[in-house]
């Protein structure tokens, strides 16, 4: 064992799993934010977070309207994915750039992302300042899945993209 | 796209990175838990969190003495690894039952389990309630690594273990 620097301990602990925030801006346009900082924290109320930087346009939507949808994007979606997580949606429209299709959710405004492997809606039940980022407390409200996608998509050092499944099939250029 | 249960969405958002907690109880004897909930939150100060259930062992320890190391286990620690996710620290010594070797860390009581990939070291800054599990909020004051341990494990539903390298290489039951 010996003293790393935090970029090379970033790299050792990849790949992580990577995620789609959907939110809506002040004109309900749906956005996407690509995003590796998301996790549950309590089974019973089932709860997500997620660590937003207040210069996203991703925390204006969430400090507009506090519901989010995070998604776990398809091997089959890896383009798309990608430049949800390099465009800034205060420039581009996500869905667009992304070739995505937006689907109504059932019990909050920003739209689930038709082909994902699992979305989960999400209301904000509590927000915390965490550093250089804010802490987004989700109560999970519904649950969408395509249970015939077993792969979903990983960063490594959030450089580079792949694909894995429950079964330890991987696809490193999805 | 379609309603999914939980159980369910857990399963297809597998796998997930696993990583040690390790803490010390009021006697000093260190402990060690294995958990998937945990992130990085912010760069600026380095912050990680984890999710800890009032219940387990480890929220006593975290509690009396507010630091942690979070270690990333490599592939071939992956028996002992898994020992720690099923035992409790208050009936058995961890790092015995593991076959782990204590190293002493730099700047916080809990040690480093030797030859795990990555390990950070942390003070807590922060407890926050979430449901039925809290979230400890830890500075990263230290980060130690074995640079030639390129894979480290992750679960499956939290049933299963596999090992993934950041050159997507896999190994399902190391």
């Amino acid at each position: 064992m010996k003293e790393i620097s935090l970029n090379r301990a970033i790299e050792l602990a990849s790949p992580y799993p990577y995620a789609l925030l959907v939110t809506i801006d002040k004109d309900e346009k749906p956005n996407i934010m690509g995003l590796s900082w998301w996790n549950f924290v309590s089974f019973n109320p089932i709860l997500i977070i997620v660590s937003v930087a207040p210069e996203r346009y991703s925390y204006k939507c969430l400090t507009h309207n506090k519901e989010f949808v995070l998604s776990i994007p398809a091997e089959d979606q890896a383009k798309g994915a990608w430049v949800c997580g390099i465009k800034s949606g205060a420039e581009v429209d996500k869905f667009k750039e992304a070739g995505f299709k937006p689907i109504s959710s059932k019990k909050v405004k920003p739209p689930i992302i038709d082909g994902v492997t699992v979305a989960f809606e999400c209301k904000v039940v509590k927000e915390i300042e965490v550093g250089d980022h804010n802490l987004f407390l989700g109560e999970v409200v519904a649950i969408h899945g395509n249970p015939d996608k077993s792969s979903h998509l990983y960063t490594i050092h959030y450089r580079k993209i792949l694909s894995i499944d429950q079964e330890g099939n991987i696809n490193m250029n999805p």
